[in-house]
């Protein structure tokens, strides 16, 4: 892991870093960073790793509850290249919606590559950063995002035992999603949006009731999967802190 | 409203009182009670004003919150007499469930004649409360509760313009209820009960969907209406205290 640029601002330590092919960033508190716990953020399809609403997010969590926050770039996302088939994908997405076709399928086929490829990716930074001297192996691990970071997050948490709780949503479904809700018994927050023009209400409800997790909380809030209510940010936080914090009752 | 007794221990006062008929109490800081906001109490069905739930929720709300909170008796409930008719509709109830035969007639019959009777009660006892003078008239009110006390607390809500938010779940649906959701535009947390076997899971999605709110959270946790996580009560007091704080960005 190369540290390639260190910014700080309003309490936040910004560096970017380079993992082999992997581009990703480090935001963590000014002070008391040492054992924090950490969240891994993902980025929905078509954004990057410092989209505004994932910066947004990760600084209320660095500030607000004293986590550091690791985003990574998803491959052919953000700095990182296409292959000449992520090229084909894109372009039969983007043929597809403006000619009112589907998009189901042609998002199941590049989901389930770029999740081949991004889950060994998040291991190996999980690696990485715990080799961190400030973050070691002890800090509790919790890993955030909606649409393709959860495409990703879901077989990411059930093959990742270092993950003890994670919030997923806004994802279009298809059978690999749903065998590794299956699979996955952490503490889960799942947000619907419940006004989706994209993605089929009942199949977020259905994937919700797949996951094997005893404690799993579904929140439903007007709107598409772009318009999620800030005071998700904040319950996600709560959340986390619930997980991260041993029980005191 | 007359204080017949009063109580204070670990922060809170108690104070039960009487208004008429209505027997109630009232839960306040020991300390900054002065304008505290406000929130109305329901219990369930078959319970009463300090259902062990219900006092420890009230006392979450005043010690971590600062809340004031008041809870009333429903007709027939607590330390209120039953009538010949509401002991006719018990006695339905529980002959209903030992012989499997279905609850939902006999609920809706006894729970909008409940409502007819609570719904002024509920307002009869905010303007005594609102006459004292730690409570007064510029405080933000919201209300709190589940089953009947949702069932009662819905026509409220759409008849007081007094409640500016309120978090209700787990009700037996039947047309009144959609019809008062439908007027409800006020903030609403909604708890869902995901694997309640009395209340059909499908109907509690569409009352949410019902609602006008524009400000509207579903919460779905799995278990039944009995068994309701603790982190729900954290979380409504995270959404009474942002909707009852002006916003500051």
């Amino acid at each position: 892991m190369h540290f390639i640029a260190e910014t700080s601002s309003n309490g936040v330590v910004e560096r970017n870093f380079t993992l082999g092919e992997i581009t990703g960033v480090l935001w963590s508190p000014a002070s008391g960073a040492d054992g924090a716990p950490l969240v891994l953020m993902g980025h929905p399809g078509g954004l990057h790793k410092k989209a505004p609403g994932l910066v947004a997010r990760a600084h209320y969590y660095v500030t607000t509850c004293g986590f550091t926050v690791a985003a990574i770039d998803a491959p052919g996302h953000g700095d990182r290249p296409r292959t000449p088939q992520d090229e084909r994908w894109v372009a039969a997405l983007l043929n597809a919606r403006a000619a009112g076709e589907p998009l189901g399928p042609i998002i199941t086929d590049y989901n389930i590559s770029l999740t081949e490829r991004a889950v060994p990716e998040w291991q190996a930074t999980l690696d990485a950063l715990q080799a961190l001297p400030e973050i070691g192996t002890a800090t509790p691990i919790g890993y955030t995002g909606m649409t393709l970071a959860s495409a990703i997050g879901l077989p990411l948490a059930a093959v990742e035992p270092r993950i003890t709780a994670a919030v997923f949503g806004g994802v279009f479904v298809y059978d690999a999603l749903t065998e590794a809700a299956r699979q996955i018994t952490i503490p889960i927050q799942f947000l619907l949006p419940w006004d989706d023009d994209e993605i089929d209400r009942q199949s977020g409800l259905d994937l919700y009731d797949a996951f094997a997790s005893k404690d799993k909380t579904l929140h439903a809030n007007p709107g598409t999967h772009h318009q999620v209510p800030w005071h998700e940010t904040e319950t996600s936080a709560h959340f986390f802190h619930r997980h991260f914090t041993p029980a005191t009752t």
